[in-house]
Order: C-alpha cells, then sequence, then structure tokens
C-alpha cells in the first residue's frame, strides 16, 4: 500500500441476457450497453451472460478508448458468460467453476452448458490490491418447486470459499454479479455471513433506482411478469458487495439501477437492471477493519452453515436416489437385451422348425436396449459425478462447522476473525 | 501469529495405486501404510489415488489415535483419490478441480474418471497459518508422444494459480503430491519458479533414500521397467515442496524416501515410493521472507510461461482440430441419415412397384447412423469444453506475461515480489 489519498471507485453489473438469435433486440442492446459503460466511464464493468464471444469482441473494441483493459472467462461448452472492462489494468485473472450447475438433460434452462464460475480479476490502484470478482449463479426457474436449489446452495458455498481463500492479500474485495438469490436467501446469508461482504444496496448513502433495489421487474417487457407476481412485481437477485480490510476502510456513496427503457429506446438494456456503485476506498491505521464485526456474526454463521447443509443433504439424497434409479433402469435394459439375444437363439438352435424370424421388431428392440443401456450409463456417470461433489460439500461443511463451533467457544477470548 | 520457538514439521507424500481389485496387493498395502504413518508419528501424511473410500475409512480408523484429523476429497466419478491425515485439526478443506484431465473414451487410461484436483487445507499450529497442498497430476503415459501434455501444463497453471491466490495470508506453504512431471520439467519449472515453491530434495540437509530421490524405480514389482529404462532406472515425479514467508523462515532438515519393499514383506508400499520431510518453522522478523529471491527470477518465470503458453497453444490446435472432425463426422452421419430415410420414402411413393423391403439392413444402417450422431455429438460437446478451457488458460497467461513483463521493467526499482 502506497497511497493514503481516498480514491473513488465505480462499480458496474448487469446481466446481458446475450443469447444470440434468442434474446430480443439483442445486437442492439450490446450497442446500447456499450455507449452507456463509455458515456459512465466506470472503474470497472462487470457483465453476464455474454455468451458469444463476438459479442465481447465487439465491446471490447468499442470501449477500448474508456476500458483499454478486459478480460472474457472461458469455461463449459458456451462459456461462462463473464467478462469485465477495467479502466485500469488487470495484473491477474483466475476462474473458479462451480463442481455442480443443473443437469446436462435439461437442455431448455441451458445453464449446464455455460460452465457457470467465478471470475476474478486483480487490480493495483495506487498501491491498494483491488480484488473483484464476477459471477453468475445457476438460474431460479421455479421458487416454490425449485430442484436446483442445492446447486445453487454448493455454488454460494464455493462462491464464499473462492473468495475467502483467494482474498486473503485483499486491501478490497468486490463481488459483483447476478446471484439469481433474493437478499435473504439461504445462499446469500450463507455468502454475507462468511466473508463479511456487506450489500451496496443496505450501505448506500444515496440510493437512486427501482423501488426496493429490484433487478428484475415486471415492467420488462423481456420479463415473464408470471413470475414476479408474488414478489409484487420485482426481485433483487444482482449485487454489488464490497468489503475493506485492516488497510482500507471502504465506504458506499451511491448504489443506482437503470429503470426500464434505454433513454431514447422502446426497449431495455437487458431483462435485467444495471447496478452502479460509487465507493471511496480510504486508506487507515492497520487494525481498524472490520474484523470485530465478523466476530459477533459467529452464532449467525453458525446456524446459516447449519441450514445449508441440510440443504445440501436434501440435494444428496435426491442425487443418491436419481443414481440408484439409473442403475436399476440400466439393469433392466441389459436384462431385455440378454432376453432378447435368449430368444433370437431358439430358431438358431431349433435347425428343424422353420419360422420366419421377425428380423425387424428383433432390430428394434435391439436397439432400444441397447439405447435404454447408453443412456443409464450417462446419467450414472453424470449422477455419481453429482453425488461426490454434494458429499464433498457437506464434508467441507462439517469441517467448517467443527472449526467455527470450536471459534464460537473461544470467542470471549479470541475477538480477531483473522484467527485463521 | 503468536508463537516464537521452532516448530517442527513432518510431513509425508505417497500415491498409494489404490486401485480396489486391480491394483496388486491392495488390501495388505493399505494396512502396511497404516502401519507405516501409526509408527512415523507425522504432523501430517498426504495421499493420493486411495481411490475407494471404503480403503480410506479404513485408514482412518486405523489412524484415529495418532491422526485424529482426516479429510478425503470428493470429486469426479470416481473421486479425487486424495486424503489427508493430520495430528493437528483441519480448520478448513478447499478443493480445486482441474480443467482438464484426459479424456472419457480413453477409459484404460482412467484419469478422466478420477476428477484430478487440487485440495488445500488449513492447519494452524501455534498461531502459525499452515496452507497445505496436496494434488496429483494428469499420468505421463508416453514421454515421446506424450499427447496429455497440454493437460498437464494446463494443470500445473492452474496448480500454481490456487496456490499463489489462495496462500497469500499463509506462514507456511507445502505441497506434496505425484506431479507426474520430471524436476525440469516445463509444468514443475512454471509451478516452482511463480509460487517461489522450493523443493525439499533440493534443499534438505540430510537425505536418505532412493538414488537421486527417484520415487518411481524400475526395482518396484509393480512398475512397468520398459518405461523406466531411458532414464536409468528410475524417475523423481512425486515432491514435497514448502515456502515460508515474510514471517516464518522453513528449513529442510531431512527428506527420505522409502526404497522398496516393507520390512518383512515381499511386496512394496505402492507402484510408488513414499516421501517423507522434516521441516523446521523459525518465526522471524517481519519482512526477513523469501520475496527478494523470487525477483531475480522474473526473467525465467517469464520464459517458462512463454513455454507454456507454447504449448497450451499446440494443445488448443489439436482440440481445435478435434473438435472439427467430430463436427464434419457428425454432419456426414446426418447426411447419411437423410439419405437412407429418401430411399426408404422411394418405395412408399412408388406404390405400383412390389418390391421386398431390406427391412433389416435399413434398420442396421439407421441404428448405426444414430449412433455416429450421438458420438459425434458427444465428443463435439466435450472438445468445445477442451477448446474453452484452454483458451481460456492461454488468456490468462498473455494476461499474467504482460503483468510480469511490466514488473520486469520496474524491477530495478521494485524489489519486492509481493508487489501484487
Amino acid at each position: 500500500m502506497t497511497t493514503s489519498a481516498p480514491i473513488r471507485f465505480r462499480v458496474f453489473s448487469l446481466n446481458c441476457w446475450g443469447i444470440r438469435y434468442l434474446s430480443k433486440n439483442c445486437k442492439e442492446r450490446f450497442v446500447r450497453i456499450g455507449d452507456l459503460l463509455n458515456q459512465e466511464q466506470l472503474d470497472i464493468a462487470l457483465l453476464q451472460e455474454v455468451w458469444c464471444e463476438k459479442d465481447f469482441l465487439f465491446l471490447k473494441k468499442k470501449l477500448s478508448s474508456i476500458y483499454p483493459y478486459s478480460h472474457y472467462f472461458k469455461s463449459g461448452f458456451i462459456g461462462s458468460g463473464l467478462a469485465v472492462f477495467s479502466k485500469h489494468q488487470i495484473h491477474d485473472a483466475f476462474l473458479y467453476r462451480y463442481s455442480l450447475n443443473g443437469y446436462p438433460y435439461m437442455a431448455q434452462h441451458g445453464d449446464w452448458f455455460g460452465g457457470k464460475a467465478v471470475g476474478k480479476v486483480l487490480l493495483n490502484i495506487n498501491g491498494l490490491k483491488i480484488h473483484v470478482f464476477v459471477t453468475h449463479l445457476h438460474a431460479e426457474y421455479c421458487r416454490e418447486k425449485d430442484s436446483y436449489l442445492p446447486h445453487r446452495v454448493v455454488q454460494a458455498w464455493e462462491l464464499q470459499q473462492f473468495i475467502r481463500h483467494t482474498s486473503a492479500a485483499a486491501d478490497v474485495v468486490i463481488l459483483g454479479g447476478d446471484l439469481n438469490m433474493h437478499p435473504d436467501d439461504l445462499g446469500t446469508r450463507l455468502l454475507r455471513n462468511y466473508t463479511g461482504l456487506q450489500d451496496s444496496f443496505n450501505e448506500a448513502v444515496n440510493f437512486d433506482g427501482c423501488e426496493e433495489g429490484h433487478t428484475h421487474i415486471s415492467e420488462n417487457p423481456f420479463t415473464n411478469t408470471d413470475n414476479l407476481v408474488p414478489f409484487g412485481g420485482g426481485i433483487r437477485i444482482d449485487y454489488i458487495l464490497f468489503k475493506g480490510s485492516g488497510e482500507v476502510d471502504v465506504s458506499c456513496k451511491s448504489l443506482s439501477t437503470t429503470k426500464g427503457p434505454v433513454p431514447g429506446h422502446p426497449f431495455p438494456y437487458s431483462d435485467h437492471e444495471a447496478l452502479t456503485a460509487e465507493f471511496l476506498f480510504t486508506p487507515t491505521t492497520k487494525g481498524n477493519g472490520c474484523s470485530e464485526r465478523q466476530s459477533d456474526k459467529l452464532p449467525e454463521l453458525v446456524n446459516t452453515v447449519n441450514e445449508a447443509r441440510t440443504e445440501v443433504k436434501v440435494g444428496l439424497h435426491c442425487a443418491e436416489r436419481m443414481c440408484h434409479t439409473a442403475a436399476r433402469t440400466g439393469i433392466m435394459g441389459l436384462i431385455l437385451l440378454v432376453l432378447e439375444l435368449a430368444i433370437a437363439a431358439v430358431p438358431l438352435f431349433a435347425l428343424g422348425a422353420e419360422q420366419p424370424f421377425p428380423k425387424a421388431s428383433f432390430y428394434l428392440l435391439g436397439a432400444l436396449c441397447f439405447a435404454i443401456l447408453l443412456a443409464t450409463l450417462l446419467l450414472y456417470v453424470f449422477y455419481s459425478m453429482e453425488v461426490k461433489a454434494l458429499q464433498g460439500t457437506e464434508d467441507q461443511m462439517r469441517l467448517a462447522l467443527s472449526s467455527l463451533q470450536e471459534r464460537l467457544k473461544e470467542s470471549p477470548k479470541v475477538l480477531s476473525s483473522d484467527h485463521l
């Protein structure tokens, strides 16, 4: 750290809904997003759902004078969709792919093919180490019967782990992205309680934007309004979270959201609203950090991890059941195939009897058995991997819980949360 | 950090070759490994290729009095095979799965199914934060024509990234495992130069073990000696690497390897030799760390990253070619299917002509076309993911290079390597 003057730092986050040929007004919207970013002259822009590299390259070119540095995080089949444009040099980039991210056969939801992840870029502004994270978690398609909840909880767990483990040397931590979780959802609490990240919506001195900071609103022409009716017409699922350190005090001066249509155009920037947060980084005397605060939150954290562990166990139970079903169906397919071969062998040995052999049915049934075998084999491999990932997370949670509970016992003695 | 007396810390690492029903003497060897660990009373044991959870649970029970803490890292279809047994409480565990790890259709090599990864556990000994990493990289099946080299280089890149990003707050960093790379291989250099980790074989004051520290020797009855002939009968591919910090000076007092058969038994512990390293952690006055050393190595690091980038590009070229081949074959399969359907449709319309329709050939050919389509689709998805992962790594390398080159220019001014 080589500076002592406060630094103004402006962050932008938007889920761009950039599915070429499927998202409405995709190309025009990227032009408008580029215009907005050039006009706003932010320090860093964190974009999600930039699915097509051509759109990233278009933005890169368009933004090159204001944002000379950029990074596009590649993973999975289509990509992670995560892109960063920065006014400041990006010194390092690192990607963590979530171990669970939906199912490949749920092609209509498409999350699996996106290879969702959390990306990290390192900036150094006047000697301040700024660790900026961008992520996009699995979508929630049905809140009442959310079959992806365990996957999203695992993602939130891995996200907090990644941030905690990789930002120990950070002076400032910023996370922006579409978490697909409401502010009080289990995953959001897990993330905030464990990392100590603060929500810019709660902390901002000035707020200008949609009611209650909603980023997914029913007025949006690209949004299925039916899903939003139970929530009074809008939800807040996009966030800019932040944290200072013992060395730097971070305050959020303002937060704003876009409010519907692009000025002068009939369509909005995306099916989400964009967030812009303004921070002030004030170098402070060492030790004045937010560590004490976190220690107070230990009991709440223990409860949240326990709750998350229960959710992971529910997912594990379900994945194990699916794994067994796949195995059973596969065995049935195998038995059917063996039976068919046995039946086909009968006329072969009964040489005397001259019955016409039903070749067509034989081949059709054989192909069916083979298809069942192949499909169940693939499903078995997939579900086994899901089981392993869920078990692994549950093990990590158990370990973390016993360590947290120990710290809780010691907490009257140990006030500093960076004990470990 | 709350201590000032030197701490003696002993680390064990072994690739256990624990493939149930396939590895020879598997069960007996785990009994002997357990005996050895109980007898040695180490601080931490890092095991690889503990493929079966039952073997982990067996060891956990057997070792419970000396090593009350353990963690088994689960990932992929079979698991990561990584297990840790510790005398000291494990406060946190985190797993990073490598984005590339062989091919699922290379079932005889099996690496893909293993879900290779790097695991991290956190210990706290008298206030010292010890970050211990265990890993196992993709095997090298043919050194002359190593088709997995780009995958291993990507793994080495991700390993160094994971260690660098997650150990900023560590007082001591230890990495143990089977890297499947020789000491001067590109991946080993990349790992050591970038992280500043030191090789206990080079640094140990006392060494007792196989010639030149070999851990994979031709005398081993489980080893295919043909592969080792060009290397004089042994190679060193298992490592215990270490690093101190500004707060703690780490020195390696001794390193030893097992030397063939288990005493009193006709078989060795594994197809690899085990490593045991003894370290001394001496708390030091702040700033006395190894930072200056790394700064001297910047030009070498730039060269190594450049070399790695070239290797990744070679892999990328190959993966792109495979991706195109899969796409072309798939299109051929589709054309064949359409043609067949067209031919089948001819007698349907030519109602007058009464020719016997070759049903059996029709179904067989149809099934073949369908199988081609399905296989090429799966391969296309797989190779696209490989391309994305390689492109992503190359992008990260390019970013890192420009930052390193900048530091190189500044290096006469900036001596501290923890500038970022």
